[in-house]
């Protein structure tokens, strides 16, 4: 099932894309895929009730919003592609580098990206989401997999300076608005065979800046639940970005970062595509 | 007004301590202390409320949550007085450090603290919290007390050990459950006369480690609201933690860190008392 969140005058609404590629409104089931929606086995009662009620079908030109409502977290992995690593200037992590983002930076996957005031190093990184489906405290690797209630693309957009060169965390630079598309939609995981061999992509004005696959992850999604849940709880809903594969503005000499009127696109297999316009602050 | 959360047979509900020090319950205004509570005005319509409204008075002995309904954000700043930078033995940063701790790290003022699986470095931080009352984005230091909509002692639990020798970001030991106290109570910011005078203190085990003045803040409370809404947006009912004085764990030599039974206690001028005992995890 392919879940999606959208906006019908002014309001969020959930809904699905069907097997013929049309968007449902899935209002009528009365619930947002939040906390608690993940949390009650959410994706099976919907599923059952899809089966009985007929929704209506809505329009492709509706904006999508982030596949997911505001999680607990956005929690980050750093540096988990061998290569990315390199072009960053920094060495491959012993263990995953785990960082958040604001959960106010979410916003649909094909917004436009608001360049942040006195940033000269917006940067782009195409990764794979994964979705928390129960909450998880002390996880080992083997259960690990049973507690992903999906998966979906992220855009980690990223200010360098401020990441980098303005005190010590990455926060900083991780957090604006807009700088965490999500979607277009929440694959679950019956959707995805193999989440360890995904090809992901990402193109700005046209030229493929980035194209790996999720089978060059450093610490692959196991590893990663169980780490992570060793040091705090996981949350239904709760969001998991995986890292970035090379290719980001940062690594280029020189470097390459956006400016307003660029058009970032990209995807992975089996997740859909964005598209976002950068513009400038005002 | 002093807002707190009080548990009652298993739920969580909102109430008000008066001024004779009687904790009443406010359920039946219908809100909890959350991002729209605070977004609409809710302090100013809670207190008309009050004034027509007879609330039951509840006892003394029930559990405290914490002051404020789960935020979107709980954001911590480093090293913000000097004698703990040195203790840390880490420079006086030239702009704040910034980090997260996973807001399912929040609890109640006196619940038991849990020392994490394979810890050996737990930590104490006492901190004087703000709360923020309304959407913040690029504000100025002249304006920034508009936007503080009280304040809250918070004790900023820290696992040394995953904080700092395991991966380069914070946020790893920060994040535990139970490791972000707040309250006993929200103080409106009419309780307050001057946050920047307020002593500040946290024992273990009856002997006073920490013992300093919110006076000695390097950066003061308008500068980091202006800082950080440089990089994010703000929303109502986030909370932010201004740093520690020295006296953490950390600092000593040898270092001291909690084990099972020890006892913490803390508190801050007018923001009232937290008591945690800290017990293993099971």
């Amino acid at each position: 099932m392919k879940l999606i969140r959208f906006e019908e005058n002014g309001i969020i609404k959930p809904g699905i894309i069907n097997e013929q590629g049309q968007r449902l409104d899935v209002s009528a089931f009365g619930e947002d895929y939040n906390e608690r929606f993940f949390e009650t086995n959410g994706i099976e009662r919907v599923k059952t009730w899809l089966a009985s009620y007929h929704c209506p079908v809505v329009s492709n030109s509706l904006r999508l919003d982030a596949c997911v409502a505001r999680p607990s977290k956005l929690i980050c992995i750093g540096l988990n592609y061998a290569k990315h690593a390199a072009e960053s200037g920094m060495a491959i992590p012993k263990e995953p580098i785990v960082f958040f983002k604001a959960t106010s930076a979410i916003c649909g996957p094909n917004d436009e990206v608001i360049i942040p005031k006195n940033s000269v190093k917006t940067d782009w990184e195409v990764e794979l989401a994964v979705v928390i489906g129960k909450k998880a405290s002390y996880v080992d690797a083997a259960n690990a997999m049973d507690y992903i209630a999906g998966y979906c693309t992220h855009n980690d957009y990223s200010e360098r300076e401020f990441q980098l060169e303005r005190g010590g965390q990455w926060v900083k630079g991780k957090s604006a608005d807009t700088f965490a598309p999500l979607g277009p939609f929440l694959a679950t995981t019956d959707e995805i065979s193999d989440p360890h061999n995904l090809r992901l992509w990402l193109k700005v004005n046209g030229e493929t800046l980035q194209d790996s696959n999720t089978n060059d992850l450093i610490f692959n999604l196991p590893y990663l639940i169980e780490h992570l849940s060793q040091f705090m709880t996981l949350l239904p809903g709760d969001v998991i970005s995986t890292g970035t594969p090379a290719g980001v503005g940062l690594g280029f000499n020189p470097p390459r970062y956006l400016k307003p009127g660029d058009v970032v696109e990209l995807g992975i297999e089996g997740l859909g595509e964005q598209r976002q316009r950068a513009v400038a602050y005002t």
